[in-house]
């Protein structure tokens, strides 16, 4: 039997969007405090280089000016994932995102000018710009204290015996797939607003989307405790992951605020966001796949090399989950996987959308395809014969329980089929598919990966959800909104979601691993099961029948046997408050997922569902100028169960969109640690207008342990698409890229070559 | 055995304290929002008057005015205790208060200027200004539907057998005592600012101190659902009462913003806080005591007469707490009790500290002490004899519980003696003193005198107390903070209070009768238990002992045979989060006094508990200019227990500040329906210069029911000081004044009037 349900399938507006569609939503950007005065950043020109002399004397003189820090100015501590930069530079500059001073002054405009008036003078360093050329003996140390620029951090795994499985394998394939620089590209750019009262508390208010880490963490730069540090976080224009991360404009804020004892609000513009907003790490990944001649996987290896830049933020660890594609991605029994990581005096990288997968998707599906051909065998059977199943327990330890990958590749290839749009004349048409792994039931990356709900239910009807959770555009406050109102059986508009404030939210541990829907959903559908047990347990007093004998569905509290038996349930909540030993309706919840987290070996069931997704790719492409047309994008993903259907579809929307600058458009020009890409004149982003036909297919596995059997989305649109569009124009004119982006210069160059 | 505490008990400083006297508090009238534009009110000029033109259009064309309202451009409807008011009015003006139009423009200096552009004629109408006459046939009608001048409210109540007590009396005293208005003249005027979005939800920052019955009224004046309506509470500088209903200025607001489709600020400024600041109620007491020869007393009885003003506020209802001093203040075996109120062109009143309690304990202690000079018995000897006592059920059926009136008296007459101060010559000294009785344990004039409470402990040992109650400066939050400490046995500065969005806290019916520490106090202090239990729960398993063997004291959990045995209790709760299975601590709590409404007899045990102060006052009169000053006050309360004792001491001191003015100074000058005093040079309140010494003597009579003990104060210290006035001015000059205030002029003709 089907379920029905009243509020959770159907296509839901996401709440903030009229807001955001007619400019009334108040970003962070537009926030207004009294009294509150800018500070601006001071960045190095030169990615190496010792400071030799920085005079702020004049800039401190400058009427309206409050404050000017250097590291000289502060005492400050080490944050980041390796504790290894300040957010003040002292003594020499690393990467050309540094920040050598800062000032407050009454304007942006004024603290622009004084700026200027900084003398700085640089001696300038050998720098390092290759992670390879870094571990060379003799290269140019990124932090002299470490005696190497080899990083500490090295994702090391091993399972079953890859060398056998190599010598007995039909064939081998192996590549390098080269990934560059791509930046988040946020409409909304980075912002930091801090605020310190006379007992020393802090309140932020910013970007971040993980703030109960935020807290933590920039309360140790500061040299204060978590719990000094309340975060705030009004609306902002994307994340992406950026927000996953303290960074120095967080640290430099408050310390401003100390300093001249205002709010100080700092704001990146444009050229600043592209230069110092953390970006999507390059990596070279070397991998090599063995299979039998029935094109049965045997083996796969893997050798990541990762610039991590100067410092060390998420970009740094991403081979975390690079392995679980290389160890996940279709079945196979033997893998080795190893690391390197060195510092370079390039920017540093954050976490980004898919952290890691769509990079090493692009290596697998790349080489999945190649594979294929290698054999001899249809592409898509190689891939049918090798998926995974649920009951599969994968390498790593990973339970899969529901998983529809299958019914993914199948929906995703029939859709793809349908009314092919006409091609030009002289163009080549092509059709890429790929597939990915991805958690969809949290990630156990912290030893808690839990979210905290309090629900209410007042007087009138009204319910508010108080959630750990984090809404950063994705659309959880609609959801979490649907999954209380499906649980309580009250209208979907009288539920209010509360987001934004760590004094008031129990705790979570951020938007991050495409958690939202399933742990903030579990956390958020158990507090209002608590709420619905306690009204019902009110209307059996009023309706004196058992509570077990009463339902609540539409707004109305109804006896089951007699559904005209019935009150609207506002009027019960009210009748149990106002009267004798009444009672106000509220309970709290906190669901942490029941997995484990990876071990020394990198074992471990991380997420409580994986889920997949299958994209399919039609281009055409000119041979003559290079350029590639996406005519269409078919996505086809393992939602367990779609609770907003239209906004999942957004969601692969968005990836499809990021997925395709990745594999087309997008590059970040870092040319000897400067980056030449400082505006969207520069940086291409797909614009509407290139934007190809996109069709959604969701299919509903109805995972057990996720609410209502969802499971998450937010990251698998954006993780396929640059591999189905590389196997795509493979298809189309026969050249293999190793390389993303695939620029018309390339695939010009590539033609070119193959007729020479 | 004395119990021991750590944080209650001792003085702390009020959280906000140090932000508002450093200029950091940010007012409601300190917010800024974008887009915000500027709502101004046009009054009538005349008292009655039917409007006969009004002529909007050249206020509408100027540039920068966004709307322009009248009764004409909206639905409205009728608000207020009585619905009797609309916001803006129609057809005709009641009192000098009454709006007729509103402007919202770009800046409030355009909104002003477009005030001056509206054209307005008035047909002025025959008025009535005294209550008396206004029930006179043929006095003019303030509401013509009404058909009458009296309001359907009375208080009429009888106990006993009064005339037969009459009847046996030794002496019968008797004498009308009469009350003006007085405003609360609150250091930071009315303010209301609201914003629609586009699903037609509301939100208002506003001066509201009863934010849930707020939401329900001003939904209601909007025709929403109070579901619609979500209450901000800024910072406000003093509300004393004004903040419990439904003013013009919200609903004026609010539709404004709904007009102008933008977030819309109406302010008051210091002239319209005077004309539309709702007063304490003017009345008079006709009271009349009788005795036997002992002095104990046989009966009361009493009439009282309210001019209600134009519409019904709290003003019209204040018989309600006057019986109970009638009925309450001391023992008195026969009562009877009866009200006229009645509808005139003068402003209506509020809610003001104390609320009837003030005007009634003037009437019952004045005669009190004319009562002992008629018997020739002291006038302390007469009190403490009649004085009640635990145990006592007093005739309305409030049943006293915890009860130190005596020890109260004791404490006041013991100080005032201390080291009296030198007189100046020609002067005359008096001692005058006054009791007064007050709920001291919530009052239940709704069906639900509940407030609910939710507490969080984080993984940082930040601790956060959501709570209903509000905070209007009278330091709830910070005794609500110690509450929850103590219970948790943290340090004090961990705890924060949230406690100003209807969104995010559960519900509490206001700040009124004094109630917040004891019924927001027992909530916060249930919903910490709570999370104590579920931290010693998680300690047990760390150590590996019964919860029942370990507490929690000073910030460390401890295994209470070997205290050594300890861990720092936020490392217990990391160590429950962290962990598989693991969870963070929250709780919550909802607590409703154990009590009952007043039936149609007003009869019931409205309160949980019941308090008592008494006063002596020293003032020097001379006799030739008439100026009183008054030396020295001397305030006992009986506390329970003083969790705060700085703060109660505050509570206090402010009470006789408000008391001093209305015995000696404030006036809100009010002829023939005009407001004749409208700023601080013709209303004067007691500057810091004026000031008496103050000794306060807190009684701990350690309540069964109220949180460690505590009972309510929030209104006592203003009550008695009147009648402790007048006394001691009878005292020094032998004159028995009737009316307040009791300025120099009235002194000085009195003692002429003796004289001749």
């Amino acid at each position: 039997m089907t379920q029905v349900f009243d509020v959770v399938g159907k296509s839901t507006p996401k709440r903030d969007g009229l807001d955001k569609v007619t400019g009334r939503t108040r970003y962070l950007h537009d926030l207004e405090l009294p009294r509150l005065v800018h500070g601006k950043i001071l960045r190095t020109r030169l990615p190496h280089a010792r400071i030799v002399r920085l005079d702020t004397s004049r800039a401190r003189a400058l009427p309206g000016v409050l404050a000017v820090l250097t590291a000289e100015d502060v005492e400050q501590r080490p944050f980041g994932f390796a504790k290894d930069q300040l957010a003040l530079k002292r003594g020499k500059v690393r990467c050309i995102r540094d920040e050598v001073a800062a000032v407050v002054a009454e304007t942006p405009e004024l603290a622009e000018e004084a700026l200027a008036l900084i003398d700085v003078a640089y001696e300038e360093l050998p720098a390092v710009f290759d992670p390879l050329k870094a571990l060379e003996p003799g290269a140019p140390l990124v932090h002299e204290e470490l005696a190497t620029n080899r990083h500490h951090l090295r994702y090391q795994f091993t399972h079953g015996d890859v060398d056998q499985a190599l010598a007995e394998a039909a064939v081998v394939v192996e590549d390098t797939y080269r990934l560059n620089f791509v930046t988040p590209a946020c409409m909304g750019t980075m912002v930091a607003i801090a605020e310190w009262d006379h007992a020393g508390n802090l309140t932020m208010w910013t970007t971040t989307q993980a703030p109960f880490l935020y807290q933590r963490d920039l309360g140790d730069a500061l040299g204060v405790g978590g719990d000094r540090v309340r975060v705030l976080q009004p609306p902002v224009g994307g994340n992406f992951g950026r927000g996953l991360d303290v960074y120095p404009i967080d640290v430099i804020a408050a310390l401003l605020a100390r300093a001249a004892r205002r709010p100080v609000k700092v704001e990146f513009d444009r050229v600043e966001e592209f230069v110092a907003c953390p970006t999507r790490e390059p990596c070279a990944i070397w991998l090599r796949t063995a299979a039998d001649r029935d094109g049965r996987l045997l083996a796969r290896e893997a050798h990541v090399t990762i610039d991590g830049g100067a410092y060390t933020s998420w970009g740094s660890t991403t081979p975390y989950v690079m392995l679980s594609t290389v160890a996940g991605l279709y079945r196979v029994p033997n893998v080795r996987f190893d690391t390197t990581i060195a510092y370079t005096n390039n920017p540093y990288s954050g976490s980004m959308r898919g952290y890691g997968n769509p990079e090493s998707t692009f290596a697998v599906e790349s080489q999945m395809d190649d594979l294929a051909d290698r054999l001899g065998i249809d592409r898509l059977e190689l891939r049918r014969l090798n998926a995974s199943k649920p009951g599969d327990v994968n390498p790593q330890g990973f339970v899969l329980t529901s998983f529809a990958m299958r019914e993914c590749l199948d929906a995703a290839v029939e859709e793809i089929a349908k009314d092919p749009p006409p091609i030009a004349t002289g163009w080549k048409r092509g059709v890429g598919y790929a597939g990915m792994f991805h958690v969809g039931g949290g990630a156990r990356i912290y030893r808690s990966d839990g979210c905290g709900a309090i629900v209410k239910l007042d007087d009138f009807g009204k319910v508010t959800l108080i959630t750990g959770a984090s809404e950063i555009g994705q659309g959880s406050e609609t959801v979490l909104a649907m999954i209380v109102a499906e649980t309580l059986g009250v209208p979907l508009e009288r539920v209010d979601v509360i987001n934004s404030d760590t004094s008031v939210r129990p705790w979570d541990v951020g938007t991050h691993a495409s958690r939202t829907t399933f742990v903030a959903g579990n956390a958020a559908r158990l507090a209002a099961e608590k709420v619905r047990t306690q009204l019902l347990d009110m209307a059996a007093a009023q309706f004196d029948e058992p509570a077990a004998a009463l339902g609540v569905k539409g707004g109305w509290v109804f006896f089951r046997r007699d559904p005209q038996r019935r009150l609207q349930y506002e009027v019960v909540a009210r009748a149990g408050h106002f009267r004798d030993g009444g009672r106000v309706l509220v309970a709290e919840s906190f669901y942490d997922p029941p997995t484990t987290m990876l071990d020394k070996n990198f074992q471990g069931n991380v997420s409580a569902a994986y889920t997949s997704a299958f994209q399919a790719v039609l281009v055409d492409v000119d041979p003559e100028s290079g350029r590639v047309v996406v005519r269409k994008v078919v996505s086809a993903h393992d939602v367990g169960r779609a609770l907003n259907p239209a906004a999942a579809e957004g969601q692969v929307h968005g990836g499809v969109h990021m997925g395709l600058g990745y594999a087309l458009s997008e590059k970040l020009v870092v040319d000897r640690g400067q980056i030449l890409t400082q505006t969207f004149m520069d940086y291409a982003v797909f614009k509407a207008g290139d934007m190809p036909e996109i069709v959604v297919r969701l299919i509903e596995s109805v995972d057990a342990e996720g609410p209502f059997g969802a499971k998450g989305l937010g990251e698998s649109g954006v993780i396929p698409v640059a591999a189905a569009v590389r196997n795509a124009i493979k298809d189309a004119i026969g050249v293999r890229f190793t390389e993303l982006p695939i620029t018309p210069e390339r695939v010009r160059a590539a033609v070119g070559a193959r007729q020479r």
